[in-house]
């Protein structure tokens, strides 16, 4: 599990994360929290353990103890998984102790957070669990994601083992049919992409037909998509592409196809799923009255 | 489908939904969209229509319209699926049209709301569907929800023919284990919360056996949350409850699970995969180029 | 004045008092303070105390604190009166030291948050205080808080030993003249809001006389909430509703009508005053130069 | 009532006000309005009429309809009474027409605003009438506003015929007790103002005794503000600064000593009453259905 | 100048601009323009043109007009310049009629933008302007923005006829001394960047020696930013990177190198100056009443 | 140097400089930092100073650190060279260490800030260094300064040596001629605000004759800014105003004219270049490896 460990501070900077943590607890806690102002007495403390209740991929820790600490100053946080290990269920992942009632009021918030980000990591695992050993393809997320919450998702993407697609509008070009139509043809879209985009831009084209692909790779794309190929246009356009550009497949892409579709060579295969199908994480707390 | 018409218009207020918007866009177009503005000239004009890949329930037309609205001022807007709808595949939903490069721009943001709308809505029918005609028992949402999108897959909940829980900590008492623990049982717990709490306020408490339902029952409870009885007790705990308490049922809710539970006679099934776990409506945009 | 002491902590989140008092902060200072960068040599310390001018319910004190942490890092903060204490005039309240200029900064800022929450707290005692002792009564605010800061008008009210009312719009159903009017009657009305609210809602409604309550009385109204009643009236509608619904009663209630309403039996007097008149208190601040 | 008609334009610009009114609907409704939602169905059509339940000052009706708007679209929008018109009970001061739903949904958020600014112009009008005709006398506020609302408050001075004191900490230089000590006496106060600040702004320096007049004359401040002087002391000041300084009064001032106070020649009284102490304006809504 | 045409519509999008905007005219605002208030009445109409006071390269006219249409509904507005244009002393960019006292409170926010993006403009069409005619070289901006306007001022460089760098720091990988020293060397800082950024990420290195430029292209560099090169160097560098990466030359650039550079056939020169130093365009805004 | 130290603390207040700072934290860092998170090891620690590249004005210190602070905790943070100082290329500013990977991804915002407000220290310094010795003549900035920053940049002037001009349209009554020919004539305009402003308000007017000095003195405007006045004109008016009002010159002064402007009398000096064109300060970060 090596490979993951370097990648537990590439989370979203604080300003970043405090603004939608502050946000959720808002929404949830404007109005105060009847039900433990009621019941627990102030100075009460407590211990709080997270567990896993099936097997997952860790994530979101760091979010996990912010989200308490922004209402109180816990006495100790204990760190029991690291970001990216597999744990089964039972696994205690994190413990946070201190004023009972600001866990109780934070609970929620930092469970929904983490069953978020955990789950898109769990799944992002099962689909790069199913990449055949040593290979070059890469399993990526897309844009589709949660409004408000990419920073979030993208890094889950990544502690699960998956790689980023593109993050924003102008991070990279991805010309697809209706900038083809618009700019009338893939040689003329990419060349008033290049023209146009900054030169740290790659450029990526979305084809339908291996046509497609002789004519993006004519005009120098650095990345094609494939749109819906059947498994042996796939392979002909794989090798074609061969030391010229990457080949990414999306669409319609499922966990079982998978080793198929990196078997054939592409480069990438990109999975909207993962982030916007991605079912939360079964984690629950677990919280003990301290003396 | 008449029952779910007049929920159309709970939509959250603009206010809400603006800010909501406003954020989702700068977090994908910050930067701008290098591929529209390099490929599309200015003036170019479009028309595009979101359509239903498959069976699902419509939710999120006007989101879906402003989404295109902040960037640009369309010529036309027509919703061809009213929300609450069942259509099956090959269905259009909503159709806007006006430049193409705000079009191409908001294409994504605007999808990414409906999928997940949507998706909620279309889950929780599968929920409401299982339940018996003619009876009372109602599925509800819980406050396990996509931190800064509560307000929205409320609405979807809604729309899907569900109903909601408490919306946030202040909107209801839910006093669970950690509370009795506190307060030194279900009975102070109860009177803590009654004393302390607005009288406008109903009192939930979660038991585990049928002496914490008589013990909720005798101090007055207004609702009892069964946590994972057996059908036996499950039926017991109903009918000391009838009449003098509203029994919901909360905790390994699965869709197999609901008719039976119905069937005891619970009052309400609150289930957090409805908006925790459900996948992304499947919903393209067709985007033709107008005259 | 033991039954105040476990509100304390029931001040709202960090998250929502921080982005007031920020807020509030730059209103006054987004220019600087001229006079004290001017006039007080950085490094200077200081030692203010809050000090009460005349009696009043002490409320405030954890944002006072807050106000000048904002601008500067106090060397000691000290607590004189609790929470919902009673004190005279010439009692200290809270003593902040630190740098200087940092204290007279933030000192406008600080007493225009307390002198407001010491003055509902005040307010809503003197109405609390007029109840019969030993009685169930209790008093209540209302919807009528300042633009902003309704969060910190409830604690202040919770503060003074009264009670809240519905928080928001969606926290309970308060069903009232034009809604009747909309829903074709108090019972459609009353069906209308069970079928669509949460389960955890309660139903209020507002009625004018005697048939009204009887009307919501049968429809199950959780509360009714009586408009305008005669003296007569009123006991006779707190009779028959005697066990089957708790009565409130609103509109023109002057301090001086408390015990005679409380006497009557209802379990709830709303005073919309309690926020949307309370005078400030007056609270001044000492501040000496520290050696 | 001539001399108020050309402040009406004077409103905040709306970048200030429509945060203000977006955050005060969002407090309401965040989570919608459940009893409007389940009792009027949607396409009901409304006219509310805002009626003076006591005599009173007219302000706030921009700020009332932006509220409306920014709900639904109204259909009609009339104003009854100008801003600064005073008007007697039972007067119709403004009216909305359309969705009844969105009236609804605003009703309480635009009262909450117009009450408190009707309130403080009321008020302020109270002590503006009591001063002698033809005087030069000024009543202005005070930085004791409500925090976020100074804006709004300092015009509703301006309608209730007031005059506003300095806006900001960095508006004017107002150099007391403690500014004066930490300097090391006025005159080095006044001057380290006069070197430091814009040239654009004026000193006022606060003093306690007749020889502190005289030195802050000699410094060349340019209003002397009389803290606590005893009538025959103050005329004495108002003696010496004639010609040199503006004199203002501050601290303890009735409305019954408004007279006495312009009798003896001063410029200006400044009362914090005016904003942190104005009860509500007693404003109703009457809500009728439209066909 | 038909080059710059098709840029026109590529400003940032509303949700992005009005944030902008609104904040700016709050800034100046928010206490509200005691001038205008006082010496025009309300009602006046007013005509105001934007004039060149000197040669520059018109930019910001969308941003022009919004900054007024937030304060204002203007009864008219003509663009008398394009986007893009080169225009000399005297010329009219942009004419706004309407009511004058929103025209005279928006005056100095909307000039305040637009002298800054044609400040922009202009300096980066000098730099376009010295390159070699029928040349492949580009002038880029780089990340030293303005802070909190980076989104304008890289609209303000296309707009000048430059191209823009990288956005933001994962827009594209750029590999500096630190990474290197960091990662252990070019090859290896390469490759750790290759296995985690998106494959859509192009990767760039900065190096200071032909070593480097081997090096980097061994390992694959998309782009090589070649600091202080000698002449000499540098077209070395150039002739080995010929078909293998981008040649981008940074540090130190002024205008009158820029000849030389393009003739050593580097691919972008990167000049920090564009946006940090650019000096505000000259324009004034007269205005004149209207009938 | 002296004179600056006293203004060292005079920045800005924490909640106006962390939303500054967060802001542009966020414009930068949204996406993550790509580069830093694949080539710099977690744990990897570093030492940076920032050294002045040329002669400069010191400016931003604290900004500087908590750029820096916002995403990691610095181990050690030093100001080698105070606000004010005047230090040669080569030297050091400030000095922070700690976590590697949060000074790299914070490195560009911080020095965007400081070169901004260095840039316009500096060149304050530049004009207030013209100025005659023991001269009474002020240089002042302007409103023309950068939409979001002015309360940056107006500190810069203030460390420049330099004074502040109005700070907002509600800091000061500035009469220019849009303003004379609304109201009338220069004396109706200066009554008119005179009865309106706030009378902590001074009233400048600006005036291009010497008949429009004599009647904005008999008027009696607190200070009058003169617009282009010839030599000669210019002396006369100064010798009209002396002892009556202030003089301030602006409109096209270059740093050549400081010396004679400021010896002809007038009092101050606004200069819009100060804030609008002062470049970049020439501020690099050395970055070392920590053991």
């Amino acid at each position: 599990m090596e490979r993951y460990t370097d990648l537990i501070a590439s989370l979203p900077a604080w300003p970043v994360l405090d603004e939608l943590i502050d946000r959720a607890l808002r929404e949830d806690l404007s109005g105060g929290d009847l039900t433990t102002e009621a019941t627990v007495s102030p100075g009460t403390q407590a211990v709080a353990t997270a567990v896993a209740k099936s097997e997952l991929i860790v994530c979101g820790g760091p979010v996990f103890e912010r989200s308490f600490r922004r209402l109180t100053q816990p006495t100790r946080f204990v760190v029991h998984a690291a970001e990216g290990a597999r744990v089964g269920p039972g696994a205690p992942l994190w413990e946070v102790a201190g004023d009972a009632r600001g866990i109780l009021m934070a609970e929620r918030t930092a469970l929904n957070f983490v069953q978020r980000m955990t789950g898109v990591a769990s799944l992002t695992r099962r689909y790069v669990d199913a990449l055949p050993p040593r290979g070059k393809t890469r399993v990526t997320d897309t844009r589709k994601t949660t409004p408000g919450l990419r920073a979030l998702e993208r890094y889950a993407v990544r502690i699960g083992g998956g790689h980023n697609h593109r993050d924003t509008l102008s991070s990279a070009v991805l010309i697809k049919d209706n900038h083809i139509e618009a700019a009338g043809g893939i040689t003329t879209a990419i060349e008033r992409a290049r023209r146009y985009a900054p030169h740290t831009t790659k450029i990526e084209v979305e084809v339908e037909t291996l046509a497609g692909v002789d004519e993006a790779l004519a005009a120098g794309a650095d990345i094609i998509m494939l749109d819906n190929f059947a498994p042996d246009a796939l392979r002909k356009a794989v090798r074609r592409a061969r030391g010229r550009a990457f080949i990414e497949v999306s669409g319609g892409v499922t966990l079982a196809r998978i080793p198929e579709l990196a078997r054939a060579g592409v480069d990438a295969i990109s999975v909207g799923a993962l982030t916007h199908s991605a079912p939360a994480a079964d984690i629950s707390l677990d919280i003990q009255r301290a003396p």
